[in-house]
């Protein structure tokens, strides 16, 4: 997988996030991927869980802006964003890994 | 450990590097902490082989500077920074995982 083509997810996650759009979401995710936000809480182990963990997060409102540039290394990709939500300052970093099928198997957020 | 306690280990590592202090990134590794940088290369086991990275890492005479605020999560800190060298123009994110002695047990770099 080409640093550009994870960019590209990274890309796609801000904006599936942002526009509140699953399809979007099932897409970036392999089906048995591992989220785990924020790091050291309870992670969601497969896509329905993700699904279940993404409508909570959607019905909130917020949405998400990139802050600095996407860092990728092997099969990873870690990228600064801000959460833009009313009465909330969050400046996350979440951190990516792809499988070979160019999906995210993991992710872990680090909260501000 | 804190979030402060976190924070502060991950300042005592940028001073350390831009010392060139030996001394200092041995207190803040565990004697088994793993070091993968970047991300998707061969890891160093063990602290001797993290001291002999560093030493590698040193004669560049290369320093650091945070660019960004230390984000904590469960026993993590994520951190991004510049490498402040000529001719480089590198900005990565680094990841810590401590032990509950507060040591560093994993750091992965995600490179810019």
């Amino acid at each position: 997988m080409s640093n550009e083509q994870k960019i590209a997810a990274v890309h796609k996650y801000i904006e599936a996030f942002s526009n509140a759009d699953m399809n979007l979401i099932k897409e970036i995710y392999a089906d048995n991927a591992v989220v785990e936000d924020p790091v050291g809480s309870e992670p969601y182990v497969g896509i329905d869980a993700i699904i279940g963990f993404y409508e909570g997060a959607f019905a909130t409102g917020a949405k998400l802006e990139l802050s600095g540039n996407v860092r990728c290394a092997g099969n990873a990709a870690a990228f600064p964003f801000k959460v833009l939500m009313e009465g909330v300052d969050i400046s996350p970093i979440d951190v990516f890994e792809f499988n070979d099928a160019g999906k995210v198997v993991s992710m872990k957020a680090y909260w501000g």
